[in-house]
């Protein structure tokens, strides 16, 4: 069994960690850390695992974490894993960061967005992006794994094809999101209260929300040429599932066939990335409380524009469920383990 | 490998049964049933399972059916069962009924409450009402279950070890439920929309529920004497969840202690139905998604009032857990499986 | 023009407060209060109003709004008022207060329920409970109005009818309310988010609810002996509604007209007492936004008991609304101004 | 008083109609036509105004309609009014036709994406297309006004005026837009039930959508070149606003100050459309229930795309609200009688 341990988790993406972890066979929890409920127990603060879990949540205490648990899953604010890493724990156990103190490659891109400055970033280059489908090979044999935001997930995964195969101007590439309000945490904030989300949408972080750049940096790599996009959010008054609405010119010539066979292509063996029937909008009610990512591409012959479409549950498959993907990436286990889960309708 | 079939899958409780037994793993489905969709792929119906499910929609066949499966679950109208099923098909394979056909031994109640004619009334008395936590035994020698209605397993469950006890006054007692939408059905109606039930809230059946005498011959067995009760549904925006507060006169002398010593005696070795900590309400969100019943007590010393307390997903224990579960005990399978899911939140 | 000031504009009942004083004709506000945004334009809280209000906020020094306003509206914290209220602001002007300082006449109750001492007891016995189909005449002549609690003001009028007419066993009332979520006001607090109150129901504050003496002592003056009945609020995902539901022991020979009667004869002047057609349920969703409450009566002849049932927006009638009409009753103009708002569907 | 009749008046945008008309000082309902619900009383099909209206539903008999009528609503569906409308009609009275039926000039436009044959194109030309802001003048002598669709106002709004001053490359437009549920009409389908939209999000009509060839005609108008465009709506989980995120590539040197200057001029003089401050994203609840639109315009410097932004609640000014306007419009009265609603909040 795995032994693995949790800093954050009672957050949101925490407890969905919590919630697979307890559904996977080769794994078990042996820490709940969590600063806020130090010594209450993990179920007075969530009930659904009402004697499922005994556990009393503990300190985030890394260094003694690093030496009980096989991995660490850190779902912690920003900077906070930064601080606090060393080569110490990484000799004793890997590390699954949820956090984006490793998804940037360029450590001044990562200060500027996060208007953070980075305490390790002697550390960046060995981490890997953990976007399964695209990194696995190296993600095998890392010791910390940059787990991907719930935003460039579906947006890098919704586009990933195209931009590899070079049939869009990445130059005309806009990215129209929607998300349900657990990707804005479990802090008390008046903006998140029920009252002032349901019933209501809008955008927000317009021309700058920190997941531009994550989005730009892997774009870039699949097409090979540097990416500068428009990336718009939208909060959702629903609680899980992200929507993406991507559009960019079709280069010269490209036709709908060619299009829709360059994502079965792409994701033909790819258990976690669906694929719809052509003319199929993808849904978040779908994938909910799962790991897939559906996705779909339209070409409008009238102007010349591909659609994509990507749906994912952004604490699964863009959190907790990606986490554990990876988590099974590196010690060898069956991808999908504690994975096939069933979407939940309605 | 249990083969099943599901008349009526493309219904909210049929589709729940999809869920549930494509995670089993002793089962698996070899009919899915729906008059509605026949030809069609069930994942053209339910997008969550595409590339998990291939078959098509088949008719209601029973007969048939009934030579190709080794249970049958019957998620259908009202009087549909009564008016199709023999002895025949009971020869060939289980059956659960997820319909009202035989839950109420005294056909003239379920003609009055139901204004049906009930078409096979000699099958009565053979079909086992399947409460699993209070008939477990007899399910397991059945040949035709009568799964219980989502108020009545939620009410039930909630009062009965008071009932059975005998610390409250009968006479008094008053259910006040709430269910989410996904208890109205998958049919086509105005009242059903979502701009009619969103942001509303209404009671509904009042004083004439058919539930009720479901409620009443269950209770009625419990307190040893025959039970007339209030019973009001009311309809939430949310779609999944059933919660009761139910109230009733405690007998004289008895102590909140007392209360809660019988529930934990009543379902201490259970695990589906949890006893929450004293004083904790349940919530419909601790259980969704699961088969749990979260249950609790409380008594007002100022009224002399005892308030019971349940919380369930009315589609799964409410439905198609539960039928899974009498599955499991039908089949002498572990209890549990397929059933182990922890409740998602958020 | 009745000048009127607000403090505590920038809670959900003081934004109500705003929006209906705004369409009064009679009336402007002179003072929007609010310590948290004091100094910030009120439209940049509350973007609704842009363009509309240019007012910046003001802090919460009652003395000096006294001189300026001809009226204060109140929707502050328990314990406040009491506080800071004297003799001179109420020669100065007329005060509504929406908090439950000067609603209960044993002022015994009030610091048992709410664990308040209060501080200016001296103020109690002149306050008028401003339910205003009840005490309308007294209103009138008053100086300090304690505005009704939400729950006390739907399920007073819900019940009162048969209290006074001694149609019910009054030692049998319970009263299963239901609130949407700006009941549980603006406050950032983990249990008000989103993703908590989302798809989810429970019972909170199971007998030790606040409003329960105020609901009893609003009926003990109706029924003319002293009531003590059990209160049971629940939590909905919706913004604004509240519905109750009512029940009690039907006195012997009661019949369904003459409940029905009683109700006719109760409310038939009343414009905003709207008694439904026989059968009919009310739906929070058939008073939003208005000063309406639905309520309508059945009688069960099975079990012997009655059912109350009452609908109504929270936050206008239950709060802001019912302080604008007890502001029109105090100053002579007609009740019904700025209240004719027709309830918004969908 | 104005005479109105309306036709459709059971549907969403023909209650808003009702809702609207009812607090309107000049105005007074004399027809609720309803086919499906002729003969029963208007407030039991909408309890919102049950003792309000007392009215009982009629027919769609039009020509009776306009001898007893000074404006006729008619709120139904696609190809409806253009098979019965006619000269005769047209003398006796004004028609503000909220369906599709005259907005678009070209009549094979209309007959494409529709896929319905016009009965009466020879009334086209004379049509003025409804939208109060840019065709005030146009509107106060009609006959008939096409008042334009819920998205096509909203789009229009929200990018007519870079449209109008040159500010932006047409040929990169790109409106995503989002809408709430009271969009897709109170018809019983099962894809508008309650667990069918709530916690989902789609798109849905991509690249095909009917209001495309709309708001098209409109910005070629403004811009005076001819427009295609991209339109991708998506269905929200709530009941009313619309909100558009439309994207486009600045003309060369143009500024951030350029871009809002133009939005101010254009608009600082219209009472409905409020161009927000600096940096605010529109919110669909700062508009619930009233007949603003709010909009903002962004220039992302990284990219050289302008976003521009806007939200409307979709049944008022995108259907009967601007429906109101125009009648204010064509009888003479103050454009915002009528419309002066505070939005509701929360």
């Amino acid at each position: 069994m795995i032994k693995a341990g949790i800093i954050g988790a009672t957050g949101y993406a925490g407890q969905e960690l919590v919630r697979l972890l307890l559904q996977h066979r080769e794994a078990e929890i042996v820490w709940y850390g969590s600063r806020s409920y130090v010594e209450q127990t993990f179920s007075s603060v969530f009930g659904n695992v009402f004697q499922i879990v005994e556990d009393v949540c503990k300190s985030d205490d890394l260094q003694e974490l690093s030496r009980e648990a096989d991995v660490i899953f850190t779902a912690t604010p920003q900077g906070y894993l930064a601080g606090v890493l060393d080569e110490d724990i990484l000799n004793n156990c890997r590390v699954i960061d949820l956090s984006a103190d490793y998804r940037i490659k360029d450590v001044s891109v990562y200060e500027e967005w996060y208007k953070i400055k980075h305490k390790s970033p002697e550390l960046i280059k060995e981490a890997v992006y953990g976007l399964c489908e695209i990194n696995r090979e190296q993600i095998k044999k890392a010791r910390l794994i940059a787990n991907p935001g719930c935003y460039p997930t579906c947006s890098t995964l919704a586009v990933y094809p195209l931009a590899k195969a070079g049939l869009i101007d990445m130059d005309t590439l806009i990215i129209d999101a929607k998300s349900g309000t657990s990707g804005a945490g479990r802090g008390a904030k008046v903006a998140n209260l029920y009252c002032e989300v349901n019933e209501n949408i809008k955008a927000y972080g317009v021309t700058t929300h920190r997941h531009t750049p994550e989005i730009e940096e892997q774009l870039s790599y699949a097409s090979g040429k540097k990416v500068t996009l428009n990336f718009t959010p939208h909060l959702i008054p629903m609680n899980r599932g992200i929507l993406i609405t991507a559009y960019a010119k079709a280069k010269p010539g490209v036709t709908g066939e060619e299009l829709r066979r360059v994502y079965q292509e792409a994701y033909g063996e790819e258990y976690f990335v669906r694929v719809l029937e052509e003319g199929v909008c993808p849904e978040t009610k779908w994938v909910e409380g799962s790991n897939f990512v559906d996705v779909n591409v339209m070409l409008d012959e009238r102007t010349g524009r591909v659609i994509m479409m990507g749906a994912m549950d952004n604490i699964t498959k863009g959190a907790a469920g990606q986490a554990v993907q990876n988590m099974n990436l590196l010690f060898g286990i069956e991808e999908a383990e504690g994975l096939r889960l069933v979407p939940m309708v309605p």
